[in-house]
Parts: structure tokens; C-alpha cells; sequence
């Protein structure tokens, strides 16, 4: 299972993608952050993040995305573009047909750590671990995403099957 | 100037165009909600709220889109999804070259009432008084999609010509 894990965010979107299966290796696919320019209307920076997501799902062909779930006790200045760039990553993948899974980030630090108020450094080092790479992808939104995509392969099973099964049946028809 | 005004939402997300221009009577062009089922999964949702937008440019031609600014301050539990639509309406419009302006709510309730803290109520019955309906159009997400509108309308001119300039540099070229 190949799956693109989204930090979602404007000013730097966190990409990353992983393939692998519960209880196998997992191996780093690709990994990266998509910048849009602060000086640029939203709606335009959101066209410019929607642009390369459709490039790296062009480009990854993944099986599954899963996104950061956004909540809004996080920083009031910042919430809005990360729930922005977030609908833009469902939407790019939902219509075609890709299912998509939202992860908190509890969920993603439990996950790659056992610990779900784990710190970003210990999240970074674990993932550079499990992805036995030589150092911890930076900046923090691109391991971010990793981790994200690490989570959803060990959550992956009943809950992607599903979505995929709705994704079928209401999205993927354009 | 033909402005299809937007009130962002995943349950119901009022859609309102109206042409015109400013010190001239304005009419209405066409007014509806888009509504996506609660229970399907947000990344679905959004994908059905972006062919139906699709579907309201395609059919009405606006010259430009205006949506409601989103704070954060808004309703805690509703303010996600309202942020969610807000996006997918700003990328259908921006990807197309149509210049997006966002609007705050009290700019609306002023540009339509004199009165930034106008009520539902107010606001509703200058729309209809403008646009010279016989009724008030419903749901009040409708009617609040329709008194973007013609905010824009009447605030447009200078604002609205960088916009464009700036769509037609970074936005088009799809």
C-alpha cells in the first residue's frame, strides 16, 4: 500500500509519501513541501497548492491520502489556511476517486511513537528510523507528512477499504 | 458586472448572482443553496460542493466571485467546514482567471444596510428591496450569498481590477 500523507498548510504544505504494509518495512517513496507565496491573494496561493498536489499524485500514484485533521483550538492566525489547504488536498484526491483519511495529530504521534503526546523531535527521529533513512527529513511539515503516511499504512486495513468503497460510489465519477 | 456571491458552507452553502453596477439599479440573475448529505465523509462533501459550483460558473458567467471572509472566532464546531467551502470556492473561481474578493460580514451588512451590525432580518429585506423581489429569498444563506453580491457590486471598481490583473498573472493558465 503507497500511501501520500498531507501536513497541510499555505505558507508550507508538509508532502511525504510512504509505501508498505502493517508488520513489513516500510519505504520512504518521496518526500517534500509545497510552498505558496505570503504576498499572494489565498485564493490564488490555494490554486498554486491544488497545481503541485495534482503533480505529486500524478507523479506518486498513491492508493490512499491522508490528511492532517484541523482543529480549531490550534492558532487562531493560522487555523483558517490549514482548513483551506486541507479541503484543497481532500478535494484533489477525493475526485479521483482516492480514499481519503483524516488522522489528529495524536493519532499520528501514537502511532509512529506509542506516545500521543509525543514532541516533533521525537516524532522526526522515529520516522527517520522506521524509514531507515540517514537524517531526519526537514522541515518539520515534510517529516510531518510522513508520519502521517506511516500512520495511515498501520491504520490503513477496514477503515481505507471503506472510504474506498464511498469514494466509488459518490467521487470518483468526473 | 456580473458577481456570483458565495456564503460558504458544507450543509448549505448559499450561492447568489446578481449584475450591475454601481449607482445603477441592480437585478437579479439567480439564487440558490447547495447542499451536501452531513453523513458523507468532509473530503466527498467538498467534491460534490466543487461540481456544483462548477455547474452555477458554467450556467451564470459571472465577471467575478465574492465570498464571505471566514474568521475564526465564528462558531467552533461549524467554522471547519465553513472554512472548507470557503476554499473550494476560491480555487473553482481563481483556477478559471475569475478575479475572488472575500468580504467580511459586517462589510456586507454595511455595503446592503448602512449598518455593520445589521440583523438577518435587515439584511434580508434590503436584498429584497434592492434586487426588487417580491419575497425574500430563502434560506437566509441564499439571501446572504445575494447581499455579497451586490457588496461587491457597489465596492468593486479598483479592488477588483487588481484582483484580475493578478488572476490573469498567476491563476489562468490552466
Amino acid at each position: 500500500m503507497r500511501v501520500l500523507g498531507v501536513d497541510p498548510g499555505l505558507t508550507r504544505c508538509g508532502v511525504g509519501v510512504v509505501s508498505g504494509a502493517p508488520g513489513r518495512p516500510l519505504d520512504l517513496v518521496a518526500v517534500g513541501v509545497v510552498r505558496t507565496p505570503a504576498d499572494l491573494p489565498v485564493a490564488l496561493r490555494l490554486v498554486q497548492l491544488e497545481r503541485a498536489l495534482e503533480e505529486w499524485l500524478d507523479a506518486t500514484d498513491p492508493d490512499a491520502v491522508a490528511v492532517e485533521r484541523v482543529f480549531s483550538q490550534h492558532n487562531v492566525r493560522t487555523v483558517m489556511g490549514t482548513a483551506q489547504a486541507s479541503a484543497v488536498a481532500m478535494v484533489v484526491a477525493a475526485r479521483r476517486g482516492l480514499p481519503v483519511a483524516l488522522h489528529t495529530p495524536s493519532e499520528v504521534k501514537a502511532a509512529v511513537s506509542g506516545n500521543g503526546r509525543a514532541d516533533k523531535a521525537q516524532v522526526a527521529a522515529m520516522v527517520t528510523r522506521l524509514l531507515r533513512l540517514d537524517a531526519a527529513p526537514k522541515p518539520a511539515d515534510a517529516s510531518d507528512a510522513l508520519a502521517l503516511a506511516i500512520c495511515h499504512v498501520w491504520r490503513g486495513g477496514a477503515s481505507a477499504r471503506i472510504e474506498a468503497a464511498l469514494a466509488k460510489a459518490h467521487g470518483g465519477a468526473r
